[in-house]
């Protein structure tokens, strides 16, 4: 029973935590509920990026309804913080005021502090309670969590294809394969993630904009993997770089060329330059991670989709499938390059769930989880 | 409100149709409901081929319920005929009752006979609605409707593919590509069509039984299209005969071949000879149809999957898709040999419905439908 009550309240913080969601950004999402005598006595969550913590929120609101929170209990998504950062460490404000009990789902991911807020109240005499719906608090913060971990962005694929797994025409022709449910979506998840990745070969088959067309949306960094700077000045995410959050990455033979340098003056474009001009994404994950950039939505095209799935860097992903048939095997597949000679060495998808967009499909994936 | 009333009723004559399922085959499932005063006094629904009509049942039960019907109305499924077949016409039983009305889904399909039942019904001073739920109640019986409209099986296509739209690795292996709820589903449908049909080069790479597994299930048809007479004694089509179900589908120039005439008078199979070696679908259709077989599963391979695209003969299906990724352009495609230079040149599903199997989903689809 006792447990029950205890996820109640932890549901009640997640719900609250949801509500930072992309604001918070890269902070993590974080929600907390002060209980006293059965009674919600305090709310609150991270709001926005260095702003106050969710226990901030909670508690000074839990302190004007109660003058003694000697028998509450506060719920927190993550385990309070024991740091001076832009806030004061808020394991420190549950003791100065005294509560009885803190309830947290997730740990800390950050190796250096995980588990020193628990000590602090530990020490203080305050029962301690973790891992409460730890997975669906683990969840919110999937991105931070990697980022924190293993300081390579959070990478999550996007890829709309045939029913017999085409991404374009053999001449290169691809407008439109999924339906507009489906391509809202997209729009989605462009908004989500603080960079959208594509290969030089979709710059020049589409010429895409990347950028979110949703309303007061966030522009993503857009990532052009290019190793031999074939993108050109007529290109899209040349032209409309005013946000100046266009990203090449391109070898280190094209450092201070002709082009390299008259984009990074001129369009403001910025650049990433690895070594040779085969990349691996381990290094390209790497360089980027080393932006700030801790996500990554990856649209493209076949060359690059391909090489995640064989290095295994792919965190999560959807897949839009079109109620649709080209039916010619000279159509560019979304994947190809494997060599597989019985069908129990296929890649398997892991933990799927289907979202439906009318005449189309969507399949949902996790590959990796942190915590 | 008086066409809620007809449909609230309508919609309980369908239920009672769909009891008939499989039992009824290759007659229509037919439900039927009388009501007098607001009550249902009878119902019934046509059980067995050849067995009385949903109608006799209905009317049986309310004569004994009700002395005098002069103000009952009848709800039937489908038209009520007006031919002295294995049963009297029931138009004539409804006129004989003294019914004050007859509510009616589907006309009869017959274009012979059909709108006969209904002008009996109106010469008698009996009040007749047509067209009620006319949509659910065709939809009962698309395998009868087109075959009685066309004299052709009706054609249902079943695949599993993974992600990229294989059916199979290069060198074949096709084992498993689907999960064990979605294998389950094909169960149901090799005991729901009367046939099932594969090409010579599926019973070359797999070797299938094409028997229904499914507990009380009826064995389909085993239909092999085998233009050059390639299939041996050892496959499983040939050896597990016992039904003698199987028909294979082959050149003339086989026909009083060693092969064919030991097959035939050895292991019971039933041949379809076809002139010259490249067979149309239609043609291929029509044979079997004038077999008394009213509708195909169509389980492959790539080529068979191809060609009855190509010539849209294809009326409905599922398409199973696998949370599976091959990542082999030299896999084998469950469709190939069109020629798209434009996506919107693509073949597309129509009335699609998902159908989740745990981590895999499928693709239903109507291309055509018959009324």
């Amino acid at each position: 029973m006792k447990e029950n009550i205890d996820e109640k309240y932890m549901r009640m913080a997640i719900e609250l935590a949801k509500k930072g969601a992309r604001a918070v950004n890269p902070n993590p999402m974080v929600g907390a509920v002060v209980v006293q005598a059965g009674k919600v006595i305090g709310t609150g969550y991270h709001k926005y990026f260095g702003g106050p913590h969710a226990e901030v929120y909670a508690l000074d609101e839990a302190s004007k309804n109660s003058k003694d929170l000697s028998n509450a209990t506060i719920y927190v998504t993550l385990e309070p913080c024991s740091h001076y950062g832009k806030t004061p460490p808020c394991a420190e404000k549950i003791v100065k005021l005294g509560l009885k009990r803190c309830v947290i789902g997730s740990s800390d991911p950050n190796p250096k502090v995980a588990g020193k807020g628990v000590q602090i109240l530990k020490n203080a005499g305050i029962g301690v309670a973790e891992n409460v719906l730890k997975e669906e608090c683990d969840k919110l913060n999937q991105v931070f969590f990697k980022y924190i971990l293993t300081k390579l962005p959070y990478l999550f694929l996007k890829c709309a294809i045939t029913l017999d797994g085409k991404i374009a025409t053999k001449t290169g022709n691809s407008k439109w394969i999924t339906n507009e449910a489906a391509r809202e979506k997209v729009q989605f998840y462009r908004n989500k993630f603080m960079g959208i990745m594509v290969g030089i070969n979709t710059v020049l088959a589409d010429n895409p904009s990347l950028t979110a067309r949703i309303e007061n949306g966030v522009n993503p960094y857009r990532i052009i993997i290019d190793p031999h700077l074939k993108t050109e000045k007529i290109h899209n995410i040349i032209k409309e770089n005013i946000d100046e959050k266009t990203i090449i990455v391109t070898s280190e033979k094209n450092k201070n060329s002709e082009k390299q340098l008259d984009f990074s003056e001129n369009n403001k474009v910025k650049f990433v330059f690895l070594n040779g001009t085969k990349f691996s994404f381990k290094e390209i994950l790497e360089k980027i991670g080393t932006l700030g950039i801790d996500s990554i939505l990856l649209e493209g095209g076949q060359l690059l989709i391909s090489q995640a799935f064989e290095e295994d860097v792919i965190d999560a992903g959807e897949i839009f499938i079109a109620n649709k048939i080209l039916g010619d095997t000279e159509g560019k597949s979304f994947i190809a390059g494997f060599d597989k000679k019985n069908m129990d060495e296929s890649i398997i998808l892991k933990n799927v769930k289907y979202n439906i967009y009318g005449e189309n499909v969507g399949m949902e994936f996790l590959q990796k989880s942190y915590s």
